[in-house]
């Protein structure tokens, strides 16, 4: 036995028990404006401490905490942003995301979590009544409002994808359309697609605001209500379901993506942007972890593996199901066809 | 430009705004008494929902999750616990945490970052009266009886070096002795060796109770009140000095050690137990973080470096300080010597 044991270590025990300090810490900053502040040129402690109208000890620890967790770096006393950092939460980059934190840590979402121990007896949220899919939850209107940021990458990406080399007349269904900037994107890259997005009364308020500041509302219909009652019509080329399928169970799904394959034309495609998670259910981070969001927030939802989106797809007609990687989102694309 | 710019991603940000999930599922697990169930064998979703008396799916999403963040291993779609786990984690283990979460993550602690903005802002805590260094703060009392686990290594690996060869005579102070682990087991492998502990009276109680279980009780005085106003006697060998000057500010840490060092007989030595950050504050990341819950629950503690130590001991009267690595804690010790 040449080998040492390697000591055991309380380190990841402490770090996770302590980690909602990563959550304060975060939020903290993005209400200081601090990556604001450090990208416009603010670097000591002391500099950033009056640029954000805080005190000097109260900003070093801050920052200091901030490089630990990865935000920002740190070289003779000074600090910088990341890459990421710099494109993401300084508020003067177009894809800012500091207003996710509206959404993100509504108490709505966070609720969920503050007896986990009770939703994993349970098998799902206990909130009451059913959690972030309760009918006309305001919630989903502050999604609209805080979540754009975070999908405008994506929905570049899926609007190049959908709409292909160019022009062609395109009728497309935005199921749970919240800001609607997935189907808004096609729109203002495809002069010739047209919208219907489909979403609460509330929440379609915010979708027809950036319509109209998109310069698409002429071709930007809607449909009030929910996506298992509303009749869909039908003829669609494209129906978009993006962060939807995550909230409900299999059976649930299927019977919602059967009412997609009547809606599509033939060779129509669902483009559905999920959180993926590998057949292991544990990689990548990410993905994997989303779960977890379901199970606190939702009675029966789950982040599915490919496998089970391609079963639930087939099931409900479709011929074949696709997975495409996207850039800059842990989120990835299937795409399936009638 | 052959090289690819890599692309931007919200990743971080995502993980860091959610880590909150990681304190609620860490909790969820603890209370569940999850890692224990696998320890005796349990190892599908399944077997562990009937042993914790808890629902499939939600054990399943909950396992998944503490394989994402590193307590658990699956392999074939059964999950097994790691050696840090098995050593901190398992109740039958002697080495158990799961009873730290009492103190960890009472409100009294984790109050102090419900709104860290404006702590950054004040510049300390801004609960009411000091946070938790508030006089007689009941707190404690749940820290001794519930953070004596986490302090069983490093109290161990202390005793030893105090004691150094063999049992010769030792007058031990321990301020702030809380479960008085370190001065007792000091006191449990020297025979010659006696403490007196230093801490609020009802404190105490827990302290009195450990050395009475731990058969020192004979050779264990205390003195009930706050560190700052107590007589401390003297010609003390030995003066302990564990997780107890991170609370306050640099000039009354060197007011505390200049009564420290009045009460040591020559050549004795203060021991020291502390989160220290490397002089850059950013590394290793627990010592460095640890500044944080110094922001979040007191007025002016912090997380300070090995050449601030030394500092505040010089300018006390110590004639010199060595730091020391323990095993089995991220924590690392002082030795100033009289």
């Amino acid at each position: 036995m040449s080998e040492q044991t390697p000591q055991p270590s309380p380190e990841l025990f402490f770090q996770t028990v302590n980690a909602y300090q990563q959550t304060a810490a975060i939020k903290a900053a993005v209400e200081l404006d601090l990556f604001t502040a450090v990208g416009e040129g603010a670097r000591s402690a002391r500099e950033l401490a009056a640029r954000c109208r805080a005190s000097e000890r109260g900003v070093r620890i801050l920052c200091d905490y901030l490089v630990v967790v990865g935000f920002l770096t740190k070289e003779g006393g000074g600090y910088g942003l990341t890459p990421d950092s710099s494109v993401f939460l300084d508020r003067r980059s177009p894809a800012y995301m500091g207003g996710t934190l509206e959404f993100l840590l509504s108490p709505m979402l966070t609720g969920g979590f503050e007896d986990l121990a009770s939703a994993v007896r349970k098998g799902g949220t206990v909130a009451s009544e059913g959690g972030t899919v309760a009918p006309e939850n305001p919630v989903w209107v502050k999604f609209a409002r805080a979540m754009s940021p975070m999908m405008a990458m994506p929905a570049q990406a899926i609007a190049g994808i959908v709409n292909g080399a160019g022009g062609r007349k395109l009728k497309v269904l935005d199921i749970a359309a919240g800001h609607g900037l997935f189907g808004i994107t096609i729109a203002r890259q495809n002069p010739e697609a047209e919208v219907v997005a489909l979403d609460w009364p509330n929440v379609l308020e915010v979708a027809k605001e950036n319509a109209r500041a998109a310069g698409v509302a002429g071709r930007y219909g809607t449909l009030e209500g929910s996506a298992f009652d509303v009749d869909f019509g039908a003829g669609y080329d494209v129906v978009l379901l993006t962060n939807f399928l995550h909230h409900f169970d299999p059976p649930t799904c299927e019977g919602l993506l059967r009412k997609v394959h009547a809606a599509l034309a033939e060779g129509g495609r669902a483009f559905t942007l999920e959180f993926v998670p590998n057949e292991d259910r544990v990689s990548p981070p990410v993905a994997a972890a989303f779960s977890m969001m379901m199970l606190g927030g939702t009675p029966a939802g789950d982040a599915y593996t490919f496998a089970e989106f391609e079963r639930m797809f087939r099931n409900a007609g479709f011929s074949r199901s696709e997975l495409r990687q996207l850039p800059a989102t842990p989120e990835q694309l299937i795409i399936s066809t009638k």
